[in-house]
């Protein structure tokens, strides 16, 4: 039987250690920590990894200090739009949203499109149709108010400035929550969920949702979830590449996140980070920003956090 | 100086001779040879694969024997709701649209979204804003309506069913339109745009706006441009595969789109098609349905103009 493991990430960017307050970096720390050990209990118990990317993330979602499902930042509108995505790394079925509000957590809605539609991906109100016929909890606007979002959003409504996640710096950190796992039976799966940037408007969708960019999970490869300035991950197809360069030239884990993360998207201007898994149970979580929320856990292992480069 | 290239597809699926009349068989290859012509025209001149493409498109959105642009089929709503993407093979920018209404050209907004946003993709009524402060023309709905469209549709509307295309066997057309080409500076470029599916729901989006599934160019490889059952599309990333395959595994075009279109997506149960070409002017069209409406032009050979598998 495989040894089970888990990654997750929630963002990342210019996150220093000057960056946080001690008791910020202990508050970000201990939601993690719980989000990565209640995925690893699911796979301890003999749960799919499927249903352990998809509690991590909840967990992630649930969690203010993140920027997806409660802690989504504001949209230029004052609202909140949420994308995300989920595969499986057995059966390649993925389910897919973009652009969808008042869903409290966004990853379960990409389950139910992936577990009970014939399609990969829904997008707006539409979205949110198919939460209703299919029983997804919504919640309210306060729900997702947040005063400090609240306040970052504030300071730019009246500018064309978008920001890929909250920070003093601005633009520097990007927020997304994501999650990868590999099971006891040895199948993979990938999660990832986001509230896109403060103030953005045009109903922008990034790589999160996107199948191959932001989320992509395959048995023969990895699972594997990005955080980062979206729009060159598109346009890198990131999560596919890191697959590709496995299956196709042999790479290992390492070897093909440290092409791609470290040096394709560094050339092209992609700042960011990923999460992987294989299905042997090899975790990987390079990035080229400053720092990126990340913990994982390997079977009954210590489980490991990390915010900053070292 | 290279070669221009350029190639077209107006849909996949179950197109045999029996389901076309003699008049209907010569509307098509009447509109995709004007469509191929018109892109190869760009190209002779000097112009850009980027321009070559969208025009060529523009046309295929002009006509209503394709669904797309004018020709786009009714959502379960009675609207049409259409997708599009074009990238280019040089610079690695794209731009796509996911769920827009009303837009007389949807590939002139990808194009309008990859030359003047930060954005790959928007979509819903935030393409649509962004449309109106950048002077994309709009259309009524009665631009949008075809009678045969109509009563396809009305046979439809009261059930599930959803329909890939136009056709009286139901689900076996896969109604897109695309373009790729290589000018004569070698750059390749790719551009795809479809109305999505009959009596679709839920703002369902298919592989088409999807960078690396529906819709990919990149110079070190192909541009290329798919049609079908868009929900394998994006689970198999069939663009990018197509890519990785000559660009990691050596294999050349038409090796690539042997393995991609007639082995794995069959496998998978993915059917449709792609139209490719390389920045040395290679094309190949692949399918494995039935049919795919496509055409093809090099410099100034005589025009390809194909339906039938034979």
């Amino acid at each position: 039987m495989q040894k089970t493991a888990i990654a997750i990430h929630g963002g990342a960017g210019t996150i220093t250690q000057s960056s946080l307050t001690a008791e910020q970096d202990k508050a970000y720390r201990a939601a993690l920590q719980e989000a990565v050990e209640a995925g690893s209990n699911v796979l301890e118990q003999d749960g799919t990894a499927l249903e352990a990317v998809e509690l991590a993330v909840v967990h992630l979602e649930d969690s203010p200090l993140f920027n997806a499902g409660r802690g989504s930042v504001f949209t230029k509108e004052g609202k909140h739009e949420m994308d995300a995505a989920i595969m499986c790394g057995k059966t390649l079925e993925a389910g897919a949203i973009a652009g969808v509000r008042s869903i409290k957590n966004p990853i379960k809605l990409a389950a139910a499109i992936m577990q009970h539609s014939d399609h990969v991906m829904l997008s707006g109100y539409g979205a949110e149709e198919f939460a209703l016929a299919y029983g997804l909890e919504f919640a309210p606007e306060k729900y997702f108010f947040d005063k400090y979002r609240y306040e970052q959003w504030s300071e730019v409504r009246d500018s064309d400035i978008f920001m890929l996640d909250h920070t003093e710096q601005r633009d520097e950190k990007f927020g997304t929550v994501g999650a990868v796992a590999v099971d006891k039976a040895g199948n993979v799966a990938a999660a990832t969920s986001t509230g896109g940037m403060t103030n953005k408007r045009y109903n922008r969708v990034g790589d999160t949702p996107i199948i191959g960019s932001g989320t992509y999970a395959n048995n023969r490869t990895c699972a594997i979830s990005c955080t980062g300035h979206g729009e060159y991950f598109m346009r890198a197809v990131v999560a596919y590449d890191v697959s590709c360069l496995m299956e196709y030239k042999g790479y290992t884990l390492q070897q093909a996140c440290d092409e791609v993360v470290l040096k394709k998207l560094v050339q092209f201007g992609g700042e960011g980070g990923l999460i992987a898994v294989t299905a042997t149970g090899e975790i990987a979580l390079p990035f080229n920003s400053e720092g990126m929320y990340r913990a994982s856990k390997r079977g009954q292992d210590e489980t490991f956090v990390g915010i900053y480069k070292r």
